[in-house]
Parts: structure tokens; sequence; C-alpha cells
């Protein structure tokens, strides 16, 4: 608001001139008092006015009743995990009652560094979503693998100040951060000298590390498991997330530590939620719906996923129905069950109705994110596997979680000692491509438990430096995956006897579409129909996520990266083959 | 913090190096979590380093059970009503267990203008007491008097970016809020547009002008006095302060109003404390015990006055015991019966016990800030009365609160048309004097109900802008007691029979003065003995604050500015004769 605007504002609460928008007859959730009273809710230039009294509006809308609430707050996501660009997920979320989403873009700024923090900013600043953003703290995420940019303090603050960037994304180094690493404080101090927040990222951590993490002026966490852990962390200052992610999913685990007497010191987020989830069960309000659904009462749920959100990020003109506030809300018939949004309004305007989007984001094209495939000398040679021994060390995929066991087994090898693919083991071969600096590097290792008997899939989206991965039991499909792959410039493949199967373009950065989500879904729910049918992938394992965390070199136990097999555990890479 | 202290205090969390102190078995309050819990706290450089483990301290401090909770937050005063200067008023409340306060130096303004700003900033800046200062909304308070400056956007923008400058004080000026005045539209906009607060002052304010004032961005208000308007207000947004001063005093009046489930959207202050009151019942704790007395849940109590006073205001350093945050805190043995602080700690050092200061604040010669005696020939000619009728108008004093009656009465006049003062009517001459422009300005008016028989009262408070008032039965004592302020630059004096009878001096703008605590309340302790025993004032008038709200125009009904003769309700001049 300028202050033209708050002058006009005032005459209109004052009943001086017309309001634009009344919605009459609305029971509203008032998250300050915690309670719902009737009024009719005045609106000026997407602000509201006021309640009730003797003004007049332009527009009436009977609200007959219905239960008029925040919108929703999303305190930490990515978007690149929905698939779609901003302007797309706005027109995805905003329809499950989100209407301000605090994002780290730490997936596009490591395959595209600053251009895809220019884009993440340019493509969402003038879209009915309020996207405000975490600078990414975390680029590359480990020194064990290439990405495609390194972001350090000088980076930073060229960003740091512009209004929309709220801060320091999650601070996932949390050794760095308790060795007080120079480059890690450095990117701490860029935060917090401007009072800026920090977001933090801290599974199980507690006791001294936690002290020294909370001292760091971090203050969230989105990593609890437990209630104990959230009791702990509350109590060392921080604000918890009651996280309802896709893979990810804590509400049922955290909700017995919540309470009415802690309740301020926590938030809603939905980090990582893929586009299948948003469609079938929605956005924030999935997660407070659950929460509400397990007891927890329906207006404190609200309050956490809106007044809290905007308190912990500073957004003073959100995060409550009241005067001076923006004109983002919802209207439901109910909130004794979850939140299931009939209407959303945005600065006073209806944006979506019986979960359609009506007002559209506007398309930013994107520039300088196209896909990164700067691979040098690819080639099915590079995808040769010589061991040194038969016995030899084996990626175990654990179904349904990011971590991996740490297995071993017994293989066969060819007369030049390349490995032999064994129909009845289910052993097949990995490959991490690097595809940001054409530095060649490629690497590849063996993994068990993925089911498929015959043919490749093949990623652009592997965490958290997002090379090339690839599984399969032969490298001429593997090959054909990865061609693919860089032709389009990032995406989802899959080849069987050199025939593709299906393909998911992910055009953005190799991370994300500027289709819709209908088209997303449409896409994913046939190329895992095709998976299923063509490729005999173990149920239980999601053919295309889990080769997105198979080079993640901080979960345990043993992953691949475009440098070579890694044993998180000893936080060293090590050789395929084992040395009697 | 800077980026070494930080990595040293996560060096001192993680126990890789020595922490100064350790408070061993403490009860720590969580306000976050709303609980207790036996701790050791370790504190490093200031801050807190954490809780328990396998650290080790340079010293150690055994706190033997007793509660150890977060430094009180005075969300609102105005130091000047202690008559202290700010470095004197840090060793008056800290022993009291207030460690931070936000103040608004809208006395000390409205009579030096920006020296007084300046030297409020200077004179706290290191002192034990934190102190934050609002930039007063109102110098001068109303157009119908003189006060020493007149403060607008342009002098605003000069301190708004200072970081100790929080925002803009109380906006006492709702009318020019709820009129969109331009001047206050300007001061409004310096506050908001760098994302600011504003503090409100808005009694019994409800409805469409409640809506103005909130969409108007004032997040605050500390004149609620019924739970009907707290809850109103809190409904609107707005932060309600309980306050709890030596004349306004409404923490038993708001109880009743305040519940878990708003209580995070409630603060507590002292406005005007007055020393005796400093003294006799304490600080911010005093509201604090009253509450708890009276029902309030302890805990609750405790985090209304820290953690939420430091979300209001963005402190994010403090307002918990937590690890990173200031150890400023409280040690006491119980906190069931209220908060009597048995040791205060201030950035980790002891800086009261038992009630008595030990870090002692050093002293800042007052700059530009010296009486502001500008008065023009001044006479006793200057204190004529002359009404032109016998039937006249009379302010009337309402015992124990600042608003007055609108009375009627018949006097005498002599020849010259001079009013006579007659023994049996308890009818006093009033004079407010100008004293900062030299404009030679001196209204005179009658008042009854103060009950002196002979002599003269003068102080040089008066609300808001200061000028020197004066009661009395005779010109020659009134002149005498003018006089008396003038040469020492301001204060309160008595004198009867040209006799001097008692005077505390307030050299630091006629408001404030480097004398000690102790030496201030002796002093007025004397000056109300002596004003009892030689003047024979009411019972249940105080002879020297009565007279420091009697020429605030802002209050009903009837009040005396040095322009003439203000009646309230009308929000005009009139005359003291009634024309028949």
């Amino acid at each position: 608001m300028n202050r033209r605007t708050t002058s006009e504002l005032i005459d209109a609460a004052m009943g001086r001139i017309p309001c634009d928008l009344v919605i009459r007859n609305a029971e509203v959730v008032d998250v300050c008092n915690k309670e719902t009273f009737r009024a009719d809710v005045y609106i000026y230039k997407g602000f509201i006015a006021g309640f009730d009294g003797e003004r007049t509006a332009k527009e009436e809308y009977d609200a007959k009743g219905r239960y008029l609430l925040p919108g929703l707050i999303d305190a930490h996501c990515h978007i690149e995990s929905s698939h779609l660009s901003p302007s797309e997920f706005s027109d995805a979320v905003v329809p499950c009652g989100t209407t301000t989403v605090i994002a780290d873009p730490h997936e596009i700024c490591n395959v595209t560094g600053l251009d895809g923090m220019e884009y993440m900013l340019k493509s969402s600043e003038n879209i009915p979503l309020s996207v405000f953003l975490m600078f990414p703290s975390c680029v590359p995420a480990t020194p064990f693998e290439h990405a495609g940019a390194i972001l350090n303090a000088p980076e930073i603050e060229k960003f740091i100040d512009n209004p929309r960037v709220l801060g320091l994304g999650e601070m996932m180094n949390y050794p760095g951060v308790a060795s007080c690493d120079e480059t890690v404080m450095a990117k701490l101090k860029t935060a917090y000298c401007r009072r800026k927040n920090i977001d933090g990222h801290a599974p199980s951590i507690t006791g001294p590390a936690l002290d020294g993490y909370a001292a760091a002026g971090i203050t969230t966490d989105h990593e609890c498991e437990t209630p104990e852990e959230l009791h702990d962390k509350i109590r060392k200052g921080m604000y918890v997330m009651l996280r309802e992610g896709t893979a990810c999913r804590n509400v049922l685990q955290l909700l017995p530590g919540v309470n009415e007497r802690n309740s301020s010191r926590l938030l809603f987020c939905t980090d990582d939620r893929q586009p299948q989830s948003i469609v079938r069960d929605g956005h924030v309000n999935y997660g407070v719906s659950l929460a509400i659904q397990n007891g927890l009462d329906p207006i404190t749920a609200i309050a956490i996923a809106s007044l809290n959100a905007a308190q912990c990020y500073h957004l003073d003109d959100r995060g409550m129905i009241a005067p001076g506030k923006r004109a983002d809300f919802i209207l439901t018939s109910s909130i004794d069950k979850g939140i299931k949004p009939e209407e959303v309004f945005i600065l006073g305007r209806k944006a979506a109705s019986d979960g359609k989007i009506i007002l559209k984001a506007p398309h930013t094209e994107p520039e300088n994110v196209s896909g990164r495939m700067d691979v040098k000398d690819f080639s099915e040679k590079k995808l040769s596997l010589r061991p040194g021994t038969d016995h030899v060390r084996v990626i175990d995929i654990i179904p349904g979680g990011v971590v991996t066991g740490k297995g071993e087994a017994w293989i066969k090898r060819d007369p030049e000692g390349e490995w032999i693919h064994e129909d009845d083991k289910d052993i097949l071969k990995l490959a991490v491509i690097e595809r940001h600096h054409g530095t060649g590097n490629a690497a590849t290792a063996l993994i068990r438990g993925y089911g498929m008997r015959h043919g490749a899939v093949a990623v652009s989206i592997a965490h958290d430096s997002h090379n090339i991965i690839v599984i399969g039991d032969n490298d001429h499909d593997m090959a054909a995956a990865v061609r693919k792959l860089i032709s389009i410039g990032g995406g989802m493949t899959m080849f069987k006897d050199g025939k593709e199967l299906g393909t998911h373009q992910l055009e953005i950065a190799g991370l994300m579409t500027d289709k819709r989500l209908e088209e997303v879904t449409a896409c994913l729910d046939e190329m895992h129909d095709t998976a299923k049918k063509e490729l005999q992938i173990s149920s239980g394992i999601d053919p295309f996520m889990t080769l997105c965390f198979m080079a993640l070199p901080v979960i345990p136990a043993l992953k691949l990266t475009d440098c070579g097999l890694f044993d998180v555990e000893s936080f060293a890479f090590t050789d395929i083959g084992i040395k009697e």
C-alpha cells in the first residue's frame, strides 16, 4: 500500500467512499481471538476495510453463513517439486486455498545458479499467489558432486535485500554450522545482519548440537519427526513446521505434541509435494485438514497456517481477517472436518471456485533456465562397469523412503571384466552423468530392489545436484534414455529394446515445465501405467521418484554421485569391488 | 552479534570453548511451550549458549531451584513520567525486572523537539536497560496550544531508520487518522513504508472508526478500558496493551477479557509511572503480578510481558530463554503470586539484587535539553483575570482522574473588573504561561475543587505542551512560583506569602532530572507533606499531578492552554464570562 491507497482505504472504512465488494453473512474465523463471528466483510482495492457498519459496496456477495478464513500460508516449499513453473503452480495451489508460499528455489538454483533465482523472482512477481523466496543456502549441497553453480555469501548479497527475499533457505549443512565453517558463517551473516530469517533443516538434532544450531540464529525446522523433538525445538526458540509433503509426512507423527499453549510456535508446510498429491489431496489445506480430523481445534489449525506464518516471516499485511490486511480468504461450509475451499479470494477478487482456478497467472517466458545439458562426450562406453572383483557393494533400495541400505552381492563378469546382468538377481546398473559443466563425469554402480527386468529409466531430477541419473539392465537402452533427456533439456523417460516407452519433458532446468498441472499429472499417470505394464518394476517402488534420491549423498547409506559411489556413513567415496 | 560472536557462541554451545557463566539448577520458564523445566543455563558473552550438556564455564551460580524467566519488556512507556533521565531510569526499573522498554519520548520532544530525540537516544545508548524509541507522532499534540516544536514527516525521516527507533509513537490524533489529514498520513507513511511499527492510542474507539484506525496500519492500543473493547481491538488485528500506570490502571478492568486463546495478542505496558509508584509497587512486574494475583496463569502472564512484546516489535534477539537470545533474565523463588525479582541479569551480568541496582548506568551529560524557559515579559500583570461578568465558567476538578467538569459559578469582581478570591468558595485562579518561544502568551481561568485556601503551586509538566501551569489565590505567590520555575529551568514549586515552601527541580526540559530515584521520591514525599500541612489541599487531590493535566486539550471537558480556555466537547476556545 502507498499513501494514497491507505487514505482511500480509511475513506472506505469510514464509509465516505463505496467499497468494491462486501461479503455478506460470513462466519469470519478470527485467528486472533480464536473464535468465529458473523459479519459483513467490506473490501476496498484488495484490502479489508472493515466489518458491518453503514457502508456501501459496488458489489455484493452472499456467503450464506459460510466460514470466511484467511488464505493459507505454506511456510516452506520447493515449487520445483510440483514440476510446475510458478505461474502454473499458482493455478494449481490457489484452488486449494494456498494464497502465500515461502519457497526455497534450492533445486533450480542448484542447476542454474543465480539465473534460477532471477527466473523464480520474475516469474512469480505478478501472479495471484504471493510467492516469497528464501535464498538457497546449500548450492551445492555437498562437495562430493558437481552441481550447476556455487552460491556463497557474495551471491546471496545480490538478492538478500529484495523485499520478496525473506532470508536464507533451509540450512542443511548442520555439520557446517556446528563446526563454524567459515563459508557457512558468512552465508548466515548475510541474513541475520539484516534481521532476515534463516530457515533450518535439523533432522534428529538434539542437545548441544541443537543449541549451537539455534544459537546461529536459525529460527525454523521442518524436519521434526517426533513430539519429543518438536517439544525440544520449540523450547530452544524455534518455530516447528508440521510438514505434509508427498514423501515426508509428519503431521500425524507430531500432532500428539501440539497443544493450545505451544500452538503459537508452529507452522504448516508442504516442503515437497508432487503434482499428483496436489491434484488428489490438496496442498497446505491437506495438512491442516489432517490435523483437524485427528483432533486439533480447527481455529487453532487455521491460525497455525495463517497468523503464525505471517508472524514468523514478518508478513504484517496478511495472516488474519482484519482491517488493513490483504483480502486473501477462503469461503467454505465447514471447518470441523477439514478445509475444503469452495471459493478462494485473492486481494478481494475471486481466484478459484470449487477447486477450479479462475484468476489464471500470467505466463513468464523462461529465460536462461533451459535444460542446461552440457554433457561432454557421452557414449555407451561411459556406462562401462568393471568392479575388478565378483564380490561387490550394491545400493539396496528400501521401499517408500529415501534412505538406502549398504548391500553386498556376488556378480558375473565377462572376459573384459564388464558386469553381466543376470535375469534372476534384480541387480541393475545405475549411472549418474554430470550435465552442468561438461566435465565428462559419469559414474556407475549396482543397485538392487528396483524389480525391472529389462529396459532403462532416466530422470534429470536427482537431488540435490540434478545430474542425469539412469537405471537399466543394458547399456543400449540406458544410453538412449540419457540421449533423449539431453535432447529435450531434461525430464523423465523410459526405453526398452531401443524404443521410447514414454517421456515427461521438464524443459525448465530439467526440473519443471510450463505445461499445466492436468497435463503433467495425466502424463505422469500414463508413464506410471506404462512402467508398471512394460517394465515390471517392484510394487511399492515409484519408478521415477526412487531414482530422484539415489544421488543424494547426505542421506544414508550408499549413494552414487557423478564422482562415484559414496558411503554416507563414513562420508567418503568407496569402491564397488570389495577387496578380500 | 557479529560473525565472530556468532561463531564463538556456537563454539560455546558445542562445548569447544568454556562459557562465561552457568546458572545451575534453574527452573527455567519456557514461554514458548508455556511450561517450566529444570536446567543448567550456559551463557557466553551475554547470550544464552544452551542448556545442560557437557560444557564448562568460568563462573558458576547456583539458582537453587529458583525460577529463571526472561527479563520483562515494557511495550509502551514515557520515561519522562518517572522524572528521571534514562540512566537513572535504568537504575530504577532494572531492579524491578524490566530489561527492555519501548519508550515514546513524546514529552521531551514536545519541549525540545529533535534535540530531545537526540538526547534520549544518546543517553540511553550504552546503559544496562535496553531502550528502544518510537518517534513521537503528535508534536504538538493539538493546534490549540504552543509546544516547543513541530515534528512532521521530514523530521521523522531523520530518525526513523535508526535501528533503535522501532517506528511511530502513539497516534493520538485519531480524528486526524479518521479524516485522512494529510500531515498525519505523511507521518504514518514514514513508518509503514519501512515496515516499522505504528503504535495506537484509541480510547473508546469502535466500529468503522476503529476499522479506519486499524486499516491505517496502527497495530497496538494501550487505551483499552473494558473487556469488550479489548476483544474488539484484538479482532481487528491490534495488539492490546494491559496498562498499569500510576493514574491509568487497566489490568483489573481488562483481565476478564484475557484467555489462553487470545493471550498471544496482548502486551504489558506502564505508559506513565510516577517515581513513587516505581519505588513502592514496581514497574512492569507490578502489572504482571496484579494479573497473576487475579487469576491469570503465571507463565502466560510472563509470556505476554516477554515473548509477545518481542514478537510485536520484531525484537528477535530476546523475549525468551533460548540459545542465541540475550541473557536478560530474572531469578525469583516464586511466580504463583506475582513476580518479585530477587536477582536480575542483563547480558549475563548481575544487574540488580534484592531490589538494588548493581550495574549502574553511565551518566550522559544532557545537551541542548536544559529547561527551555523562553518566557517573554512575565509579570504579575499577566495573571490578570477580568471575565467581564460575574457569571463565569469554571473548570471543575474531578478527583482521581484527568477529566474535568464544565462548571459555572457566580464570582465577585473589584472595581477594575478583576476577579476577587473568596475564602469560602474553593475557586482559585489557574494560569498557563507559554515557555517555549517567547510569545508572551499567558492565559487565565478559574478552577474549583483544589481545596487550597492560600498560596500558589506551579509546575512545568503540563501535558502535552508542557508550558508553565500555576494555581493560586493571589497573583503575588503565583508570580513568585512562576519566576522560581523560570529561574531553575522547570520543575514543581509551592509559595505562600511570598515564601518558597518547597521545590523539586526538573532541569532536563523542565520534565526530568539527573537526580537519583531515591532523591526524587524523598523530595516529592516532602513536597506532598508540606502541601498537605501548609496548603490544605483537598484530600483525594494530588497537588502536582492534578495540575499536569489541566492544560491537556484532548481530554474533556474544560481545559486551559496558553491560548485560552478550551471547551473540549465543542473543540473550540470559549470565554470565561457567560453572556446572558
